[in-house]
């Protein structure tokens, strides 16, 4: 048996990106409706999360509903709302190591006050790091809840 | 055997949203760092495809890279580029029959001239039309290439 210290390491990074998608159900309607308060609450999980915003637009739809995006340097936070369902479709896209998008996804989740709550997150871009080429596969499911 | 008539038919329309999640490999790095260029195909895909555009927002990022969304009434397209791995990483978000957002990842191949592009669509927001309640099931998979 070889010794801990001759086994080839596994390194720490081998994708671009981490991009959550979250399935938030049974939210409290009136907060999915307000367009100011999503809004806040997108912001505030670019943040908790620890990334630095660059950009954002958001819009309320007719007769319901709230879309919004906000730019991170570490990639974006999308969202749809239907307050007809309690129902939000969340995307956590960020990159590099300093931002887990899982933080935002639990900041939203209380948030938006969802009792039922699921997300899978996809690793983007995945690298090869013993040619530092980015191989040509489609995304990875790292984790689903 | 049961006449064709009595058969249960299948609901046109289970889930709220389409969402492509397109890899594209092997792009001009020289339009991926054009923020002017990639806004614009952007742009164009969403028109493309059938949608109304409500808002956009893009960022050039230094040394290199472009990140943009477009918010449409049917949800978002956001991309995400890295012109040194001739990559970008571009998500196709879609609700409703009329747009379909392989329509906009066939006219972003072609425009980033990509020589290797996949992609996979999924179904967010299983809807379920016997009780027309929403589902509490993550995304399924509709296809991949």
């Amino acid at each position: 048996m070889a010794p801990i210290g001759n086994m080839t390491e596994v390194p720490k990074k081998q994708y671009l990106g981490r991009h959550i998608l979250a399935e938030f159900f049974e939210c409290d309607p009136n907060v999915l409706n307000n367009p100011e308060l999503v809004e806040k609450y997108m912001l505030e999980a670019a943040l908790e999360c620890g990334a630095t915003v660059v950009n954002k637009c958001f819009h309320l739809f007719m007769p319901h509903g709230v879309s919004g995006v906000v730019i991170i340097s570490e990639s974006h936070l999308a969202i749809h709302t239907w307050p007809e369902y309690g129902y939000a479709a969340v995307d956590l896209f960020t990159c590099g190591e300093q931002c887990d998008p899982k933080v935002s996804y639990e900041f939203l989740k209380e948030k938006f006050n969802s009792k039922d709550a699921k997300y899978s997150q996809l690793n983007r871009g995945l690298m090869d790091f013993s040619s530092n080429n980015i191989q040509h596969n489609s995304f990875s499911l790292s984790e689903s809840f």
